[in-house]
């Protein structure tokens, strides 16, 4: 009976998510210029109701009352109590007064960021900076007191249930012994590589389509999503209309292509959560490494691959017919998208260089919410990381350095692990699919993906939120995450220069 | 005190609408295939949540108090309190139960029809069309003795505040008196007109520029909007963002380049709202005929006329450079655009024919709500009407008839009337317009509408709901609506060819 006015309440909470996320995705895409300050009411109002509606004092008594009742539900319903429960509990924790404060403080800081990074001022963000670390702080504090958890760990657990620092710095550790040996080692074997560079200009219509035609051949539904163009690409919508955005570069179709690829990964995993859950918390998305595990599964571990070059070398021929067709021969294709080249930017970081970007955000962010160290700190403690992790300095350009993410001025807090562990799971999601499927290899090859959707199908996407992410990682690849696959899958593609 | 609690309630109330708002045209321009039984759940959530909001047993106390007070309120929030009391009685006046029976059976109703229309099936539309009827006669009975009005009154008072039957039956009295022998001598006027008619394709791409463009020109404001393409042309969305819409016929572009006028008649109504006051209902337009006057007033007060051809000559000479120039000659384009041809079809209609359509709905909707008329009997009263005003036969031919429109399978009943009298109010206000303004025939040669904005910026659009529709026309015409600018414009349109 509580249960059952668990899941109308959640279902009706559902439907307000909706508008949510089609008026955040027209916020992105299509909004006229000037109708931000109309629409950023329109939201605050309706966040504001939905953290009402989520904190509701007779939800506490219904969960008590159906938990009491637990052994008379099925176990989707168990784990969708599960799910209820923590999210129940982390929208109470926090005071009304300290989630306006955050809310207010996070968005002047995110507004007056957009103008600072490009002039450089890390100065005048500090104020900014400051309110925002203060408050959440605070919140990590107060989440880790009715969580149990360690205070950082209590952020993190908001995006990646179950995960705490112990796990994630042994995998950081791990990976930073193995990457700091093969960083030099990649970048020297690929410098006698010969590589044919595209010249010329490509039209956003023609990269639309190859978009659009990618999307089609790795099994986007489109009576049930689309793509679009924002600043940043994301993906966004609801399961019954997915909808993901890209950018499009006229000198480098690249960016769109693997962009878009990249986003296809999320998306199918979004279109084939379980239909019949879509509305209850059990069948939302487990959490933010897996989802990135599943863009990057389809990005990394299938679209750079060389049996994948095939495919996109054909349709980049028929896109771009008027380029010179060694260009997108296979072979050069494949080295052109697997280039490891250190740099400071992370979103431009290649595979192999990536997890340092993270390895660095990590120990920074953590030791910012355990007070060991300040805002005004950040740009030495940033630069000396670089140095020491790439090789690169950052000193006076805090641009390209600790102001180069939007996630810390937006609250963000928590978020950037799991990046690299969804890294790490897209390895070992791939090499646990190859087990039951011999023919992998040649099926990518010919762009067919039909057996490898299926495996996904089965033990990622249908699972939803059934399992705890360390359960559904082990059930599908047999045992919990770890550093190996992805090792492997980097050696074999970076040192021998196959797949 | 309640006054501002009135204000700060309908704020709030209009953060929400403006998702749905948002949300809606969504699901007519971007919505995938297969997004639309969700869409619908979360829209029908939406205004469950709306319709519970704009009936609080709260408001009615505050609307009682802050009726004392109202001495102590200046004039626009007195008028702002009429518009609440005034949304509140009609949204109290109708049961929750009738209100979702109405919902329910026109939804099964609109739906049904969609596919019975083409199917020119009216006998299987009966049994859902009774039910629509049946429950819109009971709410129109409610309505009226809340409102102390006559059924049927109750209705066309949703649309149009203040508009009576007995004003609308003498105007369209002397409008049918009127358009009777105008319409075949127009026919016969035209029959010896030569008129040179384009040929070929007219690319999307190209319709689409010149719709942009015609819509810079008419002063539409991109910072603030938007254009699109769906099935049917409308405009939507919020004051801050207004987004119409078009749909593109390669075989003529007249189609979408009037479409376009039009909705951007309805846009600067909406761009040009008192921003002092949006988000209170005294901001919202006056009312369906005042609407569709901005729309009319644009289209064919403007648009069409022999003036504005010139800027049409030169506009389609840039978009459509490979037809012969001679297509595009202002006498021809005008010819084509004012051709007067009886016919079956409302929204094909040109302006002389068109208020024929709509004294027949009007005549024969007043019938069925007050119980005079059956809804089986509705086809032969239709072919009846139809051959007594216009001379043509639907009989056997439903499709073409009163299976036509979506309005009454929808519910719509007591909204036809407003394309109507906006027909006349475009007129009049034009007429008004011209006064001040001696050099306006010159200036709409030149593409120059400054000041004809500056007028009805000054007389409608800033004025949004703060008089009553009678009261807004009369202060800006000098006189209550009636049909002598209208019968004038369409004698020296038609019969002598000018303007």
């Amino acid at each position: 009976m509580s249960y059952q006015l668990l899941e109308t309440h959640h279902r009706r909470l559902s439907r307000f998510r909706h508008l949510e996320a089609i008026a955040s995705w027209d916020e992105a895409t299509m909004m006229a210029p000037q109708g931000g300050a109309e629409r950023g009411e329109a939201l605050a109002t309706l966040r504001g109701y939905l953290h009402g509606q989520s904190t509701l004092p007779a939800l506490g008594e219904w969960l008590a009352a159906a938990s009491q009742d637990e052994r008379n539900l099925d176990p989707w319903q168990r784990a969708n109590l599960r799910e209820m429960r923590r999210e129940w509990r982390r929208a109470t924790a926090l005071g009304q007064d300290l989630v306006e404060a955050m809310a207010l403080a996070e968005s002047r800081s995110e507004q007056a960021w957009r103008k600072l990074r490009p002039a450089n001022d890390f100065a005048g963000f500090l104020p900014l900076f400051r309110d925002v670390v203060r408050l959440k702080r605070e919140a990590a504090q107060a989440l880790g007191q009715e969580l149990g958890l360690d205070p950082y760990d209590a952020l993190m657990d908001g995006f990646e249930p179950g995960l705490r620092t112990p796990t994630i710095s042994a995998l950081f550790a791990r990976l930073r012994a193995f990457l700091t040996p093969l960083i030099p080692r990649a970048v020297e074997l690929q410098r006698s590589e010969p590589m044919e560079t595209s010249q010329g200009s490509f039209s956003e219509e023609r990269q639309r389509w190859l978009g659009t035609e990618l999307m089609r051949r790795l099994g986007f539904d489109f009576a049930r999503g689309r793509l679009d163009t924002s600043h940043h690409p994301f993906c966004g919508g609801v399961p019954s209309d997915v909808r993901i955005t890209t950018r499009y570069d006229r000198a480098d179709y690249t960016k769109s292509m693997m962009s878009v690829i990249h986003e296809t990964g999320h998306a199918k995993y979004e279109q084939n959560l379980p239909a019949r859950w879509i509305g209850q918390p059990v069948a939302n998305p487990r959490g933010m490494s897996i989802h990135e595990g599943q863009s990057l599964f389809f990005e990394m571990q299938v679209g750079r691959s060389r049996p994948f070059t095939d495919v996109l070398a054909s349709l980049l021929a028929q896109a771009f017919p008027d380029q010179p067709s060694r260009i997108f021969a296979p072979e050069n294709l494949f080295r052109h998208l697997t280039r490891v080249e250190p740099g400071l930017i992370r979103v431009n970081a290649d595979e192999v260089t990536y997890p340092c970007h993270i390895i660095l955000r990590f120990e920074l962010e953590r030791a910012l919410i355990e007070g060991r160290l300040e805002p005004e700190d950040v740009p030495e403690a940033w630069n000396a990381a670089m140095k020491d992790l790439l090789g690169l300095s950052t000193a006076g350009n805090d641009r390209d350095g600790c102001m180069q993410d939007v996630h810390w001025p937006a609250g963000l807090f928590g978020y950037f692990p799991a990046y690299t562990l969804g890294a790490l799971t897209a390895a070992q999601l791939f090499q646990a699919a190859q087990r039951p499927l011999p023919e992998l290899t040649l099926q990518i090859r010919r762009g067919d993906l039909a057996s490898l959707d299926d495996w996904l199908r089965t033990n990622v996407w249908s699972q939803a939120s059934f399992l705890l992410t360390d359960d559904l990682v082990t059930r599908a690849t047999g045992k919990s995450l770890d550093t190996v696959a992805f090792e492997q899958h980097l050696e074999a593609r970076y040192l021998r220069r196959e797949q």
